[in-house]
């Protein structure tokens, strides 16, 4: 076995699938109750142990008889035969016919012995005990006959089917309760890191905790594809804890995946356990992300090692890990999970290894897919929703240019471009606009930013607020005004009355990013200050404690003031309420939507345009109006 | 709501749409546990409350700075900074950072007070209690601003969004381990009908007992459809059982579906109590199949009733019912759900409405998809299993010709054309052949019906048992030869010796059907012996107790006899065995695997070619040989 050992530095990613092909993942087979048998596969053939139906079966309502007591019958020249009894579905016929005899019979019900036929309602008619047939049937007519929908000893259906309703319809016809079906291989996911806390726990971020974003999201990626997922507790750098974890982990499942921590303390921990509890058969791949992958062995269970950081893990997941599940579950490869497009922009790359890119989609106007890349950082979570798939690029490949097509590997087969693509300015109106479209993605870069990406023509509308210095041709959708100032604590306590207060007194203020409107607002109104004070903007600014640091989102100063980190916040009249803080009025500035002209005619645009004439979302939010 | 009525005899699919469209079946807005939350819809919009992440986080392990203090510095002219601490992941720093100082900082760790970048640490060098700074950093390098991911404050999704793994990784960040999702509709189905079974349970053939297709059926559908099944118990014809049962589940369902029955009566019972205890919106749609179909209400649940054959109740579920359910459910509709191909042979029409004609697919070498309808019947379960979806014809529409285009809804977006379409003769080793096939579909009609068939150039391969009148234009691809005779019940009590004891005994004989190749060979055996004996062949014939009337299945006479119905039945050696009853030996017969000449190349074919060669599936089979 210490052939597949691969411990040159960085190997090819082929060679990584072929060691994750050579791990055992498939469990036993088991047996489930038909209920519970949907989207599971078929372990073995499944044959007909009955006739379907089990009997000579009428398919209408009318008379059987003998056939051949029929011939000759026709509207003219009816048939007359004596009735001699009645058969209902679910009923067993008392009678067999005789010549020149007929049974009353329902859809459904058993022919009596010796009717091989029979002659629908309505081309009859009762006469006391005797019935007038105004047709001829041959035998055969008007009779399901036994087996005919599938014989006993036939066979049904194949190892490897994936049970829809249309097989489970026919697994009932056939009386089965429970069928034989490929085992869910169990996986389980041990996350490593002192620094991950649970979800719905308490968070110390001044400890540097956070939440452990790989073990839910591993989760259902595994469930996604087709296995069942099993979560350990976090294990921290300690050895002892950490074989124990990983071992009670291996005797339970069939592969076990660690990830969760980026420290090379915690890795490293992982790597002697994995060497001296089982085999380590690979470690590195040429791959970004996802270099310090490893492959091996833990008792009788598979082991992954995934990367730390969440859209690295999870596309590492995708591209290497969940094919074996689904293998070992005998689930298909998913159709349709490729989407083709062409490039939006030019993209370089220089990495030696391939490059598994996240990309997203966005339409142009008319319907073309766009494809663009989503690169924040491996670390930013956000990337997860804001990439549709990955842009497999070659070691080789030295950039992509603008409008060159590629695929993009979709993160799911029904993965939809948004229907519409919003950059710029967060704010709490456009929040609710956004809860009204069909299918938006928005990405809160601030107003300068979204401006420029507009001017690149990835998006299809910037949301930008405040004064702008940038002159970029686009077309005005609609917008609103909001009322913006200094957010202070509750019953202002420091009795700040305005932008004075922050440049006289020594007072802490949290500020916005450059990019931000409110920012830009900000500046305006200082600098207005200055001009009335005869001062240079220069000298305002420096006398205010935290005005060069920017805060990332529109609440985060109030947020600060709230948890009396700082005695003033730049914000909107909306956030100081929502939080229970007091407000300062400044100024009002607009909020203007404006689209990329070339994506007016866009359905997703005019879906937004026409909501921003309708909505009537200012009503609830202080210190809004249409404008 | 009287309005909503529509009584007159057939109405408009579109009508029925409507109906249904204006029926409420959209339950409340639940929170589930992030573990169970994939594929859950949210209910509403989630915000961000708190920054991801909580804190300014070094992106690589080395030493956190004030980038001032490294200006100018590069490998010629280093700086030196005073080391004055350590901080690793999940620890909270305990110095802040004086003018010229440094701390040692792990990926992931919090930045200690007054530190506003990271020199990575294979640009430094340890000098004692000193660090040498080899690079100049900016304010920011290295480090991942709190909120930069996602700030407090912002929108993380939007409601309607269906939560896959990366809606459930940026969740996890935000540290919300329970989420507002769209309840899933619960659907009540009530099985009328005194004749069905519940799968498991033991079947009275005799009475015209057969199992309940549909609950399973339409159960399965409606989890598809992202609904909830609840199954009812079988109700009769008796009103007040009805009446009880379809309260009950009225009463705990967001709709109630019955099928299950094609009586009359039951129809009627069902009829009467909507009427009574509800409202009864639509019967009767323009629609082959599901005419009967009822819409309405119950109480405050809504009410549907199925046709009662399965194919009938399953389209017309699929049709009208599932985008209900998937509405109220919040789902999207099913991408990619439709395939297009060319209609393998002509097939006529007069039917005046909708058709939601059952198609098969098939590709031809060339991978093109064709398109061949699927009418068995639509008592017949097999025409769940033998199409792949329908296509919706126009009342107006006479014929759809050879060759045209046409769109086949699937049943399931991931339905794919099979590999192997085969017809003919059904045979033990050819199931087994089958197992080893990547998707192959067989239709078991017999070896003349599959002659028939493969001349019209819809399947891919005819397997043919016996001597043929045919002559087709095939190609060979393999095929092996099996010892047939009569199967008599164990221990041959009657003392059979061969064909000579069915003509000149009194023996009740199961013969098999005209298209079944077994039944060619006894007709070519008793044509040899008739010439011996020097009589017609009709004479012997008609002198064998049960030779006209044929079963359906190849192990159908073999049964018969297991079950005492019979003392001699026509059959292989391999069956015989199988049912531990004796076999005379008649004779030997080929079984040929004769492929359409223009799909050789097909892979499915080639797979198949392949199979026949290698396969050892005859070890194991009595009577059977290569050939």
């Amino acid at each position: 076995m210490s052939d597949r050992k691969q411990f040159r530095d960085l190997v090819d990613p082929e060679v990584a699938h072929d060691a994750i092909d050579s791990l055992d993942l498939a469990p036993e087979p088991e047996t489930v109750p038909l209920s519970e048998a949907r989207g599971r596969v078929l372990a073995e053939r499944v044959d007909a142990d009955l006739d379907v139906p089990g009997f000579d079966r009428a398919t209408v309502d009318g008379y059987a008889v003998r056939g051949r007591d029929t011939f000759g019958a026709d509207e003219a020249d009816p048939v007359t035969l004596d009735l001699v009894g009645t058969v209902h579905a679910g009923e067993e016929p008392d009678v067999p016919i005789g010549e020149g005899e007929a049974v009353e019979i329902s859809t459904g019900a058993v022919m009596p012995d010796d009717a091989d036929a029979v002659v629908m309602v309505e081309r009859t008619e009762i006469d006391g005990e005797r019935v007038r047939v105004r047709t001829a049937v041959a035998p055969g007519d008007n009779v399901m006959v036994a087996g005919s929908d599938v014989a006993a000893g036939a066979r049904a259906l194949g190892p490897g089917t994936r049970l829809t309703a249309r097989d489970i319809g026919l697994l009932s016809a056939l009386g089965r309760d429970a069928v034989p079906v490929r085992g869910r291989p169990k996986i389980g996911i041990v996350s490593t890191g002192d620094e991950l806390v649970r979800p719905g726990e308490e968070l110390n971020s001044a400890r540097g905790e956070i939440y452990d974003v790989n073990s839910y999201t591993i989760a259902a990626g595994v469930e996604e594809a087709g296995g069942e997922a099993v979560l350990y507790p976090h294990a921290g750098d300690d050895y002892d804890e950490m074989e124990r974890l990983l071992l009670e982990a291996a005797d339970e499942c069939d592969l076990v995946l660690s990830s969760g921590s980026t420290s090379a303390s915690a890795v490293d921990v992982i790597y002697r356990v994995v060497e001296e509890r089982g085999e380590l058969l690979l470690h590195g791949v040429a791959v970004k992300p996802g270099k310090p992958m490893l492959i091996g062995e833990l008792g009788d269970s598979a082991y992954v090692g995934l990367p730390g950081y969440p859209v690295s893990a999870l596309t590492i997941f995708r591209t290497f890990v969940a094919p074996a599940i689904r293998e070992a579950a005998g689930l298909p490869e998913p159709q349709t999970a490729t989407a083709r497009g062409r490039m939006a922009v030019r993209e370089r790359y220089s990495e030696g290894r391939l490059r598994l890119m996240p990309a997203g989609l966005v339409t142009d106007s008319d319907g073309e897919t766009l494809v663009y890349p989503v690169d924040k950082g491996s670390g930013a979570t956000t990337s997860l929703v804001e990439a549709d798939g990955v842009v497999a690029v070659d070691p080789d490949t030295e950039y992509l240019d603008q409008g060159e097509e590629v695929d993009v590997q979709l993160f799911s087969p029904d993965v939809r471009a948004p229907t519409l693509l919003a950059v710029g300015e967060d704010d709490p109106a456009l929040s609710r606009i956004l809860d009204a479209l069909e299918r938006p993605r928005f990405l809160p870069v601030g107003s300068r930013e979204g401006l420029r990406r507009l001017s690149n023509s990835v998006p299809d509308v910037a949301v930008v607020a405040g004064p702008t210095e940038r002159d970029v041709e686009t077309v005005d959708l609609g917008g609103w005004e909001r009322e913006w100032g200094l957010v202070v604590p509750d019953g202002n306590p420091d009795a700040v009355d305005g932008l004075s207060d922050l440049i006289d007194r020594d007072l802490a203020f949290v500020n916005r990013g450059r990019d931000a409107g409110l920012r830009a607002s900000l500046d305006a109104a200082l600098s207005d200050l200055a001009d009335e004070r005869g001062a240079s903007l220069a000298d305002l600014t420096e006398s205010i404690r935290g005005f060069e640091a920017g805060t990332k989102g529109f609440e985060s100063p109030a947020r600060a003031v709230a948890r009396g980190e700082a005695d003033a916040g730049l914000g909107l009249r909306a956030t100081a309420e929502k939080l229970g803080l007091t407000f300062v009025p400044v100024g009002v500035e607009d909020v203007r939507v404006r689209a990329n002209p070339d994506r007016v005619e866009k359905p997703g645009v005019r879906e937004l345009e026409a909501t921003l004439a309708e909505t009537d979302v200012y009503e609830s939010l202080p210190g809004y109006e249409r404008a």
